[in-house]
């Protein structure tokens, strides 16, 4: 893998990777992730203050104590902000911090992997890291299995066939966005769903789609969960849940 | 991984497996995979007729003559058609012998693992495989890299982030479709291009997103192309290759 577009400008730099690890089953690591892992002095994750890392969880058998770790914690939102302070900004704050750390590392020779969930690049907090690096750093990603193809090998549909418009949605969106992108695609995957699953659940009834929806949770980790829609909990959707609708032609062919 | 959908009804049957090898790099297959296709007596791929399988080339490392293969020759469009036989009737029944020779050797008792290039269910020929045969037979799938993960990796830049819409979409579709769904979307991968590249790079720049698109041809493989699309042949584009419009938003936070 090139990269092309985010040359280093330092002989004696590090190098920063974006290690996608995949969605959750640690066999689902490439091997060229294990490799890169392996090989970097310093490993470096995202968490919520006070949890474990899930990136780190999926990589553990790999880590030894010849590694050093740099811990980025994202901050809460209960936590109590300033008046003058949104999530945004704390949000920024941390990235900026998590930032100079990786830099301080990668100034002084060594090698940083970031381990992302899924792909790094796919909706993942390392693009953070690479927007404020990559111009400065050789920084090459490694990419990983994402949510989107976890999905459909844990409800064994096929997700997308031929010319179909396949889409990748949040729950964040309004409803009438959802409804809008719903009824333009053949094949939807919706992520971030957390408290927006009931709205979510209720477009999906309304576009008539609700019997080729499919609700998976950790998917392809010892935790899966996967039913259709219909059937699921939807009081209880964790963020690392989504939708999948699959294509209803691409099962049939 | 489960697959809850597609229990077994025989005890001594094999199972099929639709594993994922991954866009090109074979470092980027995953443990899984590996793990999958050593332990599998009987391996089956496609393959144009007459032409190496590509899925084969990624793997190639791990197939001994302990393997049994099964090539699957995908007919070719240059050959004479009867004039009561369309292309479509072709791949149907290429698809159909395809999986008439995986159930002999499932109900012999042998695991088949079927090789797929990038993901066995994201627009790929495993599907036709999985439809016929998972009704009867336990049919697992080991998800691998997409061209859309790979593609974002080559050219360096994050894909989509936040709340964003991704679409994938078909170079196959129509200029106007195509429009329709560039427009709506935030960030967007269009795969097979072959002969349509021309007008789908027309289709980019009439929405103003020349500047902001990228041509990339066997994605982490050897023989890598990656440029802006501005700077592409599109005169020359083969099947795997592809367009990647990466949002304008993520690579900015």
């Amino acid at each position: 893998m090139s990269a092309p577009l985010s040359a280093g400008d330092g002989m004696d730099s590090g190098n920063l990777y974006g290690v996608g690890v995949g969605p959750g089953d640690p066999e689902l690591m490439t091997l060229k992730a294990v490799r890169r892992i392996s090989a970097s002095p310093v490993i470096g994750y995202f968490a919520a203050r006070g949890r474990p890392s899930n990136a780190r969880r999926i990589a553990e058998d790999l880590i030894t104590e010849h590694h050093r770790e740099l811990r980025f914690d994202y901050p809460v939102t209960v936590e109590c902000l300033a008046p003058t302070q949104s999530y945004e900004q704390m949000l920024l704050g941390c990235y900026d911090e998590a930032a100079a750390r990786v830099e301080e590392e990668l100034l002084a020779g060594h090698d940083v992997a970031v381990l992302c969930e899924g792909d790094p690049l796919f909706y993942g907090s390392y693009m953070y890291l690479h927007n404020r690096l990559a111009d400065r750093f050789t920084a090459k990603v490694i990419p990983g299995i994402s949510s989107l193809t976890a999905g459909s090998a844990a409800i064994g549909r096929p997700l997308a066939c031929g010319d179909e418009l396949l889409s990748v949605l949040s729950g964040v969106m309004s409803a009438d966005d959802l409804k809008t992108s719903l009824v333009a695609c053949d094949a939807a995957v919706i992520i971030k769903l957390g408290r927006n699953l009931v709205k979510v659940k209720s477009v999906i009834e309304s576009v008539g789609l609700l019997d080729r929806a499919y609700y998976v949770e950790r998917a392809t980790s010892a935790a899966e969960i996967c039913s259709p829609l219909a059937d699921a909990d939807i009081a209880s959707a964790p963020y690392f849940s989504m939708v999948v609708i699959p294509s209803a032609v691409a099962g049939l062919r």
